[in-house]
């Protein structure tokens, strides 16, 4: 149950946007830049940035949905998210994703974790000062998103059908808000 | 030094904001809602929410600007702030504050360390959920700001003078990002 009254056909995130809509908007916005805007990194690289971090902060809401996510874009695959999960060393990823993986890794702790040689190996794999800054910064906005789902205690669907059903959403209709106002995500079974 | 390329001339948050000026928007939109926007706390009271998570995060840049904000409110108080730092339980603030900022030592950790009993206690001592919400929301903010700030090692200025001037500005000016665009304090001696 979660902690404040929130809408009862709500799950999640959805529950919280739902419940101040005038800050939602800015969230969204936000999101929607970070992981639909311009950038040399794929939106299902982006993607798995925000579902490493989830996982990393143990948001089951957060994670399921942003791998649904992941998967349903070009180049998002389950069992390469699955093998991040498990151990990003060894899962099959290009050098340039595991040197800002290992980013999000350390800035999910603390932003003090991350040294300049994190930066160094990230462009010597070839990451862009820009991306470095946007996984700090993903990271950053998932660390916000997880604690702000959880701290509430929002609820969180058991159903796969679900977070395929907000994957499809946010792959195609992405994040921002409409001009009209937040329209949650309502799971019709 | 900073972990990427920022202008030199600028510090802290604000050099991260120039960076990327369009992302700059929705963060600074975000904390204007929060912290300057129609609530029940006042805008000290919520200045405190964000210097006390940001002395958590150990985030020295943050805690000490919006140490100086909270002490420029009506309300604010330097000794309350340090009593806060250093032991919440005895610190001279109201039961309300202590419930919330108990609250925020909760969430800072991960959003699962909050439970029903810290809301109740909270209504108990007269918050309310849109008040709980908001306490929430902006200790996950400042993880996202802490963690932006220190995961691209941004400089922190050791004068005094510069946070009083960027006290003295987010106190009067607020956040929000003018129509032109972002601009950034600069700090001049």
């Amino acid at each position: 149950m979660p902690h404040i009254t929130l809408r009862s056909d709500l799950y999640g995130i959805t529950s919280v946007l739902d419940y101040k809509q005038r800050t939602a908007r800015p969230i969204c916005d936000l999101t929607q830049l970070l992981l639909r805007g311009p950038s040399s990194l794929t939106e299902a690289e982006r993607e798995l940035i925000a579902t490493y971090t989830s996982y990393l902060n143990d948001c089951t809401f957060c994670q399921t949905a942003h791998t649904a996510a992941t998967c349903l874009l070009p180049g998002g695959d389950d069992a390469v998210v699955a093998a991040v999960k498990r151990d990003l060393e060894t899962a099959p990823v290009s050098e340039k994703m595991r040197a800002l993986l290992r980013i999000t890794a350390k800035v999910q702790k603390s932003g003090s974790q991350m040294t300049f040689e994190d930066a160094e190996a990230a462009r010597q794999a070839g990451a862009t000062d820009l991306e470095i800054h946007d996984t700090v910064l993903i990271t950053a906005l998932f660390c916000l998103y997880n604690r702000y789902v959880d701290g509430l205690a929002t609820v969180t669907p058991t159903d796969p059908d679900f977070y395929q059903g907000l994957g499809q959403r946010i792959t195609t209709r992405g994040y921002a808000v409409p001009p009209g106002g937040y329209q949650p995500f309502v799971y019709k079974k």
